[in-house]
């Protein structure tokens, strides 16, 4: 985890920065370990400080290794101020205009506060060797509980029921939700982000299932499109497109790579097929503390893939009123091809 | 609901503003009853725009009554923009400073932007009758599930044992954990926000226990110290004061009562008892749809109390590598004594 605290140092002195005050709590856990909810580091060359309140000295003592453990009692941001020095930068993707108004109050003319948001966030990007296991574990869960869901059946149950089992067995399994699954039958399927609700799933119908577990402190996300008997031909042709695209983007997914570029093969090919209007999200986008961070693979990503990237890649096609289809896999990017975390088929499943 | 957008234009028309633009997505709920996770609300004199994206369309005209509902596309903050004029109110308090930096450069020289935050979480502060409705169902479960934890019994059971099984009974009966909640047992009750761990309860120890609920989007929250048999004179004393101190601020939380003011009884007292440093965090707290919102009973605090308000009252005394007491009720505000929405006895009680 030191070798974390390096790789921002470096990117301090690449943004000419004395030092960075890092005050979003994942950002804060991933460089040192602590898992409580106050906390901020300032980090620069040589200064590893982790600033917390009372309540959370003891934990620190236990969590955080590499950093000296200050407890600031009474004014939060006249002591933040008072570690910092010369530019420091802050993360004005995060911070509220009223925390920097009082952050700037009390640094005064001493330190100049700099707009430097994301440089922890371009550090998670790339996953070591212990946070790759950690999702690898987390998709392997998660393909046990879609094997576990297929297995109950889903016809003639209402998609909230079939959620609030995958939920509970997530939870059993000892792990969370990464967020709130999407069960999705038949013209509910063509709402992207469709919560489970009351119908009852018919047969012949096309289920959009997206579905990720939190396991460790790292997420997985994947979805599959099932069918509840023979749902025709239109949902035929539009599944064998959907997933043509995402293979044809998946085995672009390389170090080096434009998540643009990857993005616009799926794209084109849905394009191609006549459902241009009908894909209106991205490609795909990095998953690790959170489920949903960088790098992104959409037609507005500035993003370049490097290996040890983990990423979706998750094509659909929504048509109004009648189905939806996505199909969704869990990679890691490599010099090669990508490692593909998500074990289940994507032909289209049958389920009861 | 009508009613909450015609008591913002009021606070708009006091702010001197000729609109608000409300983004937080809890305050855009309270506004307009929308559950979805992207919207915002553009609100002034005869003005009541709903924004959200395609994806929420649908569901925006099922749940938001009263308001235009407008779809943005493609460029967000153009969008917003299009829709403020003259002295625009934004919410300072949870805009990041980059989305404000992106809202300016939108709105351009036309608009002008006047910090604003805080506007809705005031007018959430006083509960109407169907909210405290919600709140005293959310306690009224807290209690069951307490009850429900003590006959189970903690004895011999790790913390983290304890608490799962008290998070999947909360969700068994239809809501969620309004937060994670806390086991602390023995010298772990020092900890003011310890995380439930692998230790095993033993006998004669102090447990705190700080749990609430969160059922049809209001939140409950409620602490009490159990024993596990004779915890030893220290205990019992310490028990003693912080009760002491509980009653004696509880009886003081009325209409016109500073938050300040109260929080001072129980500070005073404890002082006094000789554990003023050992009792490191603030009173109470206002709950609603957050566990933690407006107004606070601190020695910061500078809210006077309003009838209809909601809040906690949970003095403490922590001895680190010996053991904590902290005693929390949640109660209604009103013009004399508190309604006291926890239903638990505050005498120590012995669990096996």
């Amino acid at each position: 985890m030191g070798d974390r605290a390096d790789r921002l140092v470096a990117a301090i002195a690449e943004h000419e920065l004395d030092c960075a005050l890092i005050t979003n709590i994942l950002d804060v856990r991933y460089l040192t370990g602590f898992g409580g909810t106050n906390g901020a580091c300032v980090c620069g060359d040589g200064l590893r400080l982790f600033l917390t309140d009372f309540r959370y000295t003891e934990r620190a003592a236990d969590e955080v290794r590499g950093w000296e453990i200050i407890t600031l009692s009474d004014d939060w941001f006249a002591g933040l101020a008072s570690h910092l020095k010369g530019r420091a930068g802050y993360e004005d993707d995060r911070l509220s205009v009223r925390t920097f108004e009082k952050l700037g109050g009390a640094v005064g003319d001493r330190v100049t506060l700099v707009p430097a948001g994301g440089m922890v966030e371009r550090l998670r990007r790339v996953k070591d060797e212990d946070e790759l296991a950690a999702i690898r574990a987390a998709a392997a869960m998660a393909d046990e509980i879609y094997l576990w869901t297929i297995e109950r059946g889903m016809l003639g149950r209402t998609e909230s029921d079939v959620a609030r089992a995958l939920v509970a067995e997530i939870r059993d399994r000892g792990a969370e939700p990464s967020f709130d699954p999407i069960v999705a039958a038949g013209p509910n399927g063509a709402l992207p982000h469709a919560e489970p609700g009351e119908r009852v799933i018919g047969s012949g119908e096309l289920i959009v299932f997206d579905m990720g577990v939190e396991l460790g402190g790292y997420c997985s996300d994947c979805t599959r499109t099932f069918a509840t008997g023979e749902p025709g031909e239109l949902a035929r042709q539009v599944y064998e497109i959907v997933l043509d695209a995402q293979e044809a983007s998946l085995a672009a997914i390389t170090e080096g790579a434009d998540g643009r570029a990857v993005d616009a093969i799926a794209r084109e090919m849905i394009k191609e097929a006549g459902y241009g209007e009908r894909f209106g999200h991205g490609l795909g986008h990095g998953v690790g503390m959170e489920v949903h961070e960088a790098p992104r693979l959409s037609s507005r990503s500035e993003d370049t893939l490097i290996a040890g990237e983990v990423v979706t890649d998750e094509p659909g096609i929504y048509l109004p009123g009648e189905l939806g289809v996505r199909i969704e896999d869990l990679v890691v990017v490599t010099r090669d091809r990508p490692e593909i975390l998500t074990g289940l088929s994507k032909q289209i499943t049958f389920v009861d």
